[in-house]
């Protein structure tokens, strides 16, 4: 028998694919925020990021001000870091268990879109209602397969 | 021969009941932190989160500073996030290395005891010793399973 | 067939190699923090800190004052915390798909030697271009791999 975590598994294939999607995710969030932090000059955390430097030709005291534009996008990757990590090895149990294709298809997927359309929410100022709606579906669908995972286990 | 990682491993079966549960308990962190900036109607992060909308029917700029009981709530889930996506993917590679039941029962059981302990002995306000014992316990826990990882691979 | 995720698969063993140093750098960064507290005696972050203990004798309220010592190690901590779960979980997936062993060592010491690198410059204060050589090549890494297990997971 194969393993069940191997590409010749359709779950793990389909699980593989949100994974490496929500990873990109995370890495490019903190490439937005570097961007932002160019874009805008500012949103420096260290003392020694106001040396003159080739990045830094005119430093300035404010410039390690909490900068909004950055800060938000701090905030977006925080959210990620308290959602994704969870998501990417309860995804990996969870294919563990052998669940139906459709299932499994099923909540990756909608973790994946909610993750997306959150990251839109939030750099676009949304309704705090609004991220919190994909917020949360994103949330109970890591949940439902912790819970899955459980209930296999144990039983 | 069936793969390690598979519930046909009872020590498999074992981490993952182990990691489905710290899974629950990093996003019930994140629900509680909800919970708590509901009932005391603070903690906000975000400029727009100001807006009448139905989840803040009477925004005030007050609500925007750091709130005592959500700002704990929020160092909880960071002291989490610092150790349990550690734990998870340290539990899952110790699995690999073939580690005795015994073994294997009783680092994964003490992670998650000292973890719900750290929780509530953090959510009480319990002297800094308290929560010190069980975050170290918990710590050197994964890092006596990664030199284990690392003892195995090398030798 | 052996499994991918095995100890028998030479690449596994590269990637648990380089995971569990991870793994140990992640908590090693914690356990740094808590000697910089007890060194500079500052950078505790809650009020019941500040209560007459073994670990505190002489309690001072700006010991709960941010401390720039104890602050860097909490930045350098914050910054593993950005990079090391997806580099964790996403080397897991590269095994998976079974790249050339080569190609897999290389990106794991990349990987690997760039983190390190990051800590000795955040933690003596280099310029922020040298940061941010490492930071990059460390993504890099990971986003690299990512694509890698999209490509093979989609084609």
């Amino acid at each position: 028998m194969a393993s069940m975590l191997s590409m010749e598994n359709p779950v793990f294939v389909s699980y593989a694919i949100a994974a490496a999607l929500m990873i990109l995710k995370i890495m490019g969030q903190g490439w937005m925020t570097v961007v932002l932090m160019l874009k805008t000059d500012a949103g420096l955390l260290n003392p020694e990021d106001l040396r003159p430097s080739p990045a830094n030709r005119s430093p300035r005291p404010e410039q390690l001000d909490p900068h909004p534009v950055v800060e938000r996008s701090r905030r977006m990757q925080r959210n990620d870091l308290e959602n994704i990590p969870a998501f990417l090895v309860c995804g990996l149990l969870f294919v563990s268990v052998e669940p139906p294709f459709w299932a499994a298809v099923l909540l990756f997927v909608l973790f994946v879109l909610t993750r997306l359309a959150h990251t839109l929410a939030y750099a676009t100022a949304q309704n705090h209602e609004v991220r919190a709606i994909f917020y949360s579906i994103g949330s109970l669908v890591i949940m439902i397969m912790a819970v899955w995972v459980l209930a296999v286990a144990v039983f």
